[in-house]
C-alpha cells in the first residue's frame, strides 16, 4: 500500500506519518513525485493503520498497489529513478553507453579496448572476469586477476566498469572491483544472489531472464531493492523465441513497458539481443528510439580470435565509434543527450543493405 | 543458379544469353544492379547449360543461390525493389506511412479518417472490408460496399488505399477497389491465396505470419513473386511468444534482417505489433529507427467504440498526427525523407512514462 | 446461450420450446446429455425470450455459455460426439488408427501402402494430394489423379480414406473422392475454407495450428460446426517452440484439455508432432495413454525415397505393423478397444534406447 | 574422445590403456557396455596419444565424441545409468514415483502426506523446505528445520526423501538430510551450484530450465558429471510456450530424446508440467508411456490452503492412490515394473471427460 502525501505537508507532518507507519512494525519507503510525495509502506498492514493514516493531517489519500512488486513500480515511486556514479547518470536525461569485451582476456586486451571505448565517446568498460557458459569444458574467464585488470583500465582511460557476478560468495570482490554489478540472464531467478546483491552499495544492472516475463524481471529487481540497495536497472536483452536465424529477438516494446510500468532506468543489449555484428547498429539505433536509458554493446579488436566464440556479435572498433557518432546525432530527437569526443556531425545511411 | 553479365555486355549479347537459357525451358528474369546485370534461371539447370553460359560473352560467372527462394533473395536481385504507384515511391528513400481504421464501418466514418491521414501526412488509407476473425459470431466486415465506400475516401482525399483480401475468389473485386492488397497474418502461407496474387497486377502486402520464420516469410513471397508479380512488400506485425503483457512482441530484427536478405521494402506494423495504443509512438519511432521503409498504423477517430474490438491499439487522430510530425524530424538523420503538411518543428520528449 | 430441458420433458415440450426460439430469429442446436436435454441458441437472445422460456415447461433453466465458440462446447454439447463412418467409430471406445504415406505418389504405391496399412490393422488411409509447401518450386502433390488413386486403394482394401483440402473451391472435388477431410495446421485459420466445410456431408478432421492456442482450435472448430457440418475431430500435431531438436514439440496436454472443453474426439499425430521417425513409436503410445480418441501415423515403403522429402518422420512398414500390435495391448488398460488382424500378444520393451 | 577396448582385453591391458591416457594428464572415465568397454577422455588429447593408443593390446579404436557434453552422453557410457539408494532402483525396470507437498509446511503435514505416499505404493517423499518464489514477499519456505521434520517423516514411513537446493552454500546441510537433491528450474544454469552439486556424494535430479533445449540441459548435467558425482537423474516439467491454459507445456518427446542422448534416468513431473490438478492423471499415463523411468508428484491433504498456492496442481490423496493403481496395471505393458501395497486390479477408464 501506499500512501500519498500533499506537496503542501510540512516536513514535520510527513515525519509523523512516518512514525505512524513503522510503530505498527511496517517498513516505510519515501519517495518524491512532482504532485506529492509517496510513503509505500511494506508489511502487514492493518485496516485500523489505513484508517488512522488517513486522517492525519498531509494525507491525501491511502491506495492499494496493484502489482506483487512494489518498490520497483512506478506507481509506488512516480519519479524516474536516477543513479549518479561519478560524473556518470543513469535514468536521467543522459544516454549512456558501455562497451567492451565479452570476457577480459589480458592486461593489454582490455587497457587497448577501454582505450577505444573512451576515445568513441563511451562512459563505461564492459568485459566478463567470470564466465557463465553453457558446458564446463569452455573457457570459464580468468577470474579476480581479470577484475584487477579491468578496474585499472578502467581508471587509467576514465571509465566506469562493469561486471557480471554469477554467484553469493562472489559478490564482495566483484563490488570491491567494479562500479557496477550485472546479474546474467540465466542467473535472473537466481534468487539467494539477488538477496545478497541487496545489501552491497554498488548499482546493479539487472539483465531480463530470456524467457522471463516483464512482471518476473520486476518481481527479480525487488528482491535487490528490499534489500536496501535503490540502484537498480534493468537490462532488455532479447527473449527465446522459435525464430533461430537471431540469436534472441530483442523484445524492444520491453523499453517503454518496463518504463511505464517501473520508475528504474532501462538498458538495452542489441549484442546479446541479436547475436549478429550486422543487426547490432541498426537495433541499438531502434533501442535509442524507444526510450533506453543506456546501451550494452560488445566491442572488440580482434573478433574473430575472442576466447569466448562471441566475436561474431562484437562490432570492430571502428563500427562502434561510428555508432556512437550516430547516436550523437539520434539522441536529441528522443530527447536525450549524448557526446562524443570529437563530434563530427556527418549524417548517415544505414550500411547493411548496401 | 544466377548468371552474373557484365555492366559492358551489350544488349545483344544479354538477349542471347536469356535465349539460350529459354531454350532449354528454364525461366529467365533479368535483374539491374549497379556493378553487373543478374540473370535468374529457374527450372531444371543442366551442368551442360552451365558450361555453355560460362562461355558465352557478356558472362561473368554463373553462381548457384544458396537459399530455397530465389525471385525474393537480394543475391538474385541486388538493388531495391521500389514500388511506385501514382507519386508515391515504397522503398526507395522516402517513409510510407499507413494509416486508418481497423475495419471500414461507414462511409462517414472512413470519409472522417481519410481526412485526418492526409492532413497528418499520410499516403495511404488503411481499412479491412474483410475481416479475419478467430471466432464466427463477430463482426466479419461490411464486405464489398466497404471497398467502395473507402476507393471512395481515398479518391477524394487524395490517399491511395490498401485492404485485406482473405481468399483467392475476391482478389480481382479487392483489385479493383484498393491500390495495395493485403495479405493477413493468418494467410500467410495460404498458398492458393498467394499464387492467386502472382497473377494480379497491383502491388501485395504480405504480413509475416505470427510463427513464421523470416525463411517461411521470403518463401511465401516467392509463390507471388514467381507467379509473375513483382511488386510485394513484406510486413513485421509482431510474433507470438511467452509474454502476453503485448499482444505480440513486435520482433525489429526482422527489418535489416529482411532487408539484408531481400530486396523488397520492408513495412512495420507498430498497432498488431504491440496492441497496445501507449505502444504504438515508441515502437513507431524503433520501427523507422531499424530501417523500416513504411508503418501501418490504425488510428480511429472513436477506439474505444470501434466495431472490431481492437480500439485498444488505436490511436487518436492527434496522437496519429504528433507521431508523423516526429517522424518528420527523425527521418532524415537514418536518410529517409518524410514530410507533414504543416510540418512545425517542434522538439518532443516521450511522453509514456510522464 | 443454453436451455436445459428435463430429461422428464415430453417430446411436444422440447418441440415447442424449439419452436418458441425459432419464432424470435434465433437457432436451436438440440444435444441429449445423460441427465438433460440441452437446446443451445445462436443469435441474438432478448431478455424476453429468457424469461419466456423460463417459463415453459420442461425447463430446468437458461443460462450463459462462457466461451466465445458454442457449438464445439462440451457445455453446450455435454455427451461426446461419436463419428460414425461406415463401421468405424471415431470419438466413442474404440481406437482409429489412420495411416499411410504422406503424398500419393503412384497408384502402386498408395496401393501397396493400402494394402499394408489394412494387414497392419489400421481402419484409414491417409495421403495427400494437394500438398502445402513452404516454397514454390516443391513437390506440390499430384493433384486430383491422386485423389482418384487413393479412393480406389481404399475401396480395394476396405479402410476409409482422409486427404487434406487446402483452398475452398476444391472441396467438392476432394468430398467426392474422399471419406474424411483434413484442414492442415496452416490452414486452422483460413475461414472461407473453414466456412465452406460446413457445408459439406463429410467429417472434416482440423489440425491445429503449429501456434494456435486451445481455444483459437476451438473457434475453428466452431466455423465448420456453425456452418451444418457436426462431424469434425480435433488434431493435435505439434507446436512451435524453441526447442529444435523436434521437428514441433508434441504437446500432449492437448488431448485431455480439448476433451473436457469440448465433445469432439481428439486424434494425434505424432509423426509431425515430432519429426523424427524414432520418436513415433513411444509418442504414439504416449498419445494412446493421454487419452487419444485416434492416431494420424505417417508410413511409407520407402521413406528414404519419399517425395516430399518427409521420409524422415515415416515408419517403415514392419514398424507400424508392430507399432499398433502394442496399441492392442495398451488400448483395454486406458479403456478403449483396438484389435489388429492376427493379434500376436507378444510383449515388447521400448526400443530406442537400446 | 573415446576409447573403445574389446570385451575380450584382460583388465592389465584395461589398466594399461588408462595409464597411458593419465600419463598425458587427460582424464579416464570408464563404462562398460555389453559388447566393449568405453574409456572416456577429457581434456587435451594430442594425435601422438590417438596413435599410440590405437596401437595398444585390446583396443578396437579410438573416436571423437560428437556433442558437447561427453560423460553424459550414451556415446560415451552406453549402458543406463541405474542409480541404487537403499532398495530403490532409478533408471532400470523399475518405475519410482516421488510424491509430497509442494513445500514442508510443519512436522504433522509431511508425517501425513508421507504416510499416504507410502501406502499408495510411492518409494520417495518430495517437500520443499526452500522454495524459489518470483517475488520477494511470498512464503520462502520453513528452511533448515523443514528439512528435518521431512527426514524423520522419510524414516519413519520407509520413504526416502528429495528436496530442492538453491545456493551452493546449502548444498550441504541439504546432503545431510536428504536422499536426492533437486535443482530446480530456474538453477538449471546456476553453474556454481552445479559444480557444487558434483563434489557431493548424493543423487541429483536435474530439472530442465523452462527454456532450455536438451543441449543445455546436458550441459547443465555434464557439470555435475564431471565434478564427480556420476549419481544425476534429469527431469521434464514443462516448457514455456504461448498457450497459457497450461502453466507450462509437458514436453513428453523430452523422455525418448534424453534417453537417446543419454544413459541418465529421465523423470517426468506432471504437476509442474501441467499446473492443473485434473491434467496430472493423464499426463502420468502417458509419461509412463512415452517410457518415464520415475514420476515426481505433488500431492497434498488440503490442496486448497497450502502455503506456496500452488494447490491448484495437487492431487488429493485418494487421486493419487488410485493413479499409482493404475500405473501398476500400466507399468508391464510398457516393460516396466511397479507394485502398489494392496493392488487391486481393477480396470479403469480415463475421468477427465466424464
Amino acid at each position: 500500500m501506499i500512501t500519498i502525501v500533499s506537496k503542501q505537508a510540512a516536513r514535520e507532518q510527513l515525519n509523523h506519518i512516518v512514525e505512524v507507519i513503522e510503530q505498527e512494525g511496517v517498513q516505510a519507503h519515501i519517495a518524491h513525485a512532482p504532485d506529492h510525495t509517496v510513503v509505500g509502506m511494506i508489511g502487514s498492514i492493518k485496516p485500523a493503520l489505513v484508517e488512522r493514516l488517513q486522517q492525519l493531517p498531509g494525507v491525501e489519500k491511502v491506495e492499494k498497489v496493484s502489482k506483487s512488486y512494489k518498490l520497483a513500480s512506478r506507481e509506488f515511486h512516480p519519479e524516474n529513478t536516477v543513479i549518479q556514479i561519478g560524473d556518470v547518470k543513469i535514468g536521467g536525461g543522459e544516454l549512456v553507453v558501455m562497451g567492451g569485451p565479452c570476457a577480459v582476456e589480458s592486461a593489454e586486451q582490455i587497457d587497448e579496448i577501454a582505450r577505444l571505448v573512451k576515445a568513441a565517446g563511451g562512459q563505461v568498460l564492459r568485459g566478463g572476469a567470470f564466465k557463465p557458459r553453457t558446458g564446463p569444458y569452455s573457457f570459464q574467464g580468468v577470474g579476480v586477476e581479470g577484475l584487477i585488470m579491468m578496474a585499472e583500465a578502467g581508471k587509467k582511460h576514465g571509465l566506469l566498469t562493469i561486471t557480471e557476478v554469477m554467484t553469493p560468495e562472489y559478490v564482495d570482490i566483484c563490488a570491491e572491483y567494479a562500479d557496477i554489478l550485472q546479474v546474467g540472464t540465466r542467473n535472473m531467478q537466481n534468487f539467494d544472489l539477488l538477496r545478497k546483491l541487496g545489501e552491497v552499495r554498488k548499482p546493479v544492472l539487472l539483465k531480463r531472464g530470456f524467457s522471463a516475463t516483464y512482471d518476473e524481471l520486476l518481481n527479480a529487481a525487488e528482491y535487490i531493492l528490499a534489500g536496501g540497495n535503490p540502484d537498480v536497472m534493468l537490462c532488455e536483452r532479447g527473449i527465446r523465441t522459435f525464430e533461430s536465424y537471431t540469436r534472441n529477438t530483442l523484445d524492444l516494446s520491453a523499453i517503454p513497458v518496463l518504463q511505464h510500468l517501473s520508475h528504474l532506468p532501462v538498458i538495452s543489449d542489441p549484442s546479446h539481443g541479436t547475436g549478429r555484428r550486422e543487426l547490432v547498429e541498426p537495433m541499438t539505433r531502434a533501442s535509442v528510439a524507444a526510450g533506453a536509458d543506456g546501451l550494452i554493446i560488445e566491442m572488440h579488436t580482434d573478433p574473430d580470435n575472442s576466447m569466448t566464440g562471441d566475436g561474431v556479435q562484437s562490432l570492430f572498433p571502428d563500427q562502434f565509434a561510428r555508432l556512437l557518432r550516430e547516436l550523437e546525432q539520434l539522441s536529441p530527437i528522443i530527447g536525450k543527450s549524448f557526446a562524443t569526443p570529437k563530434a563530427p556531425a556527418e549524417s548517415f545511411i544505414p550500411q547493411l543493405q548496401q
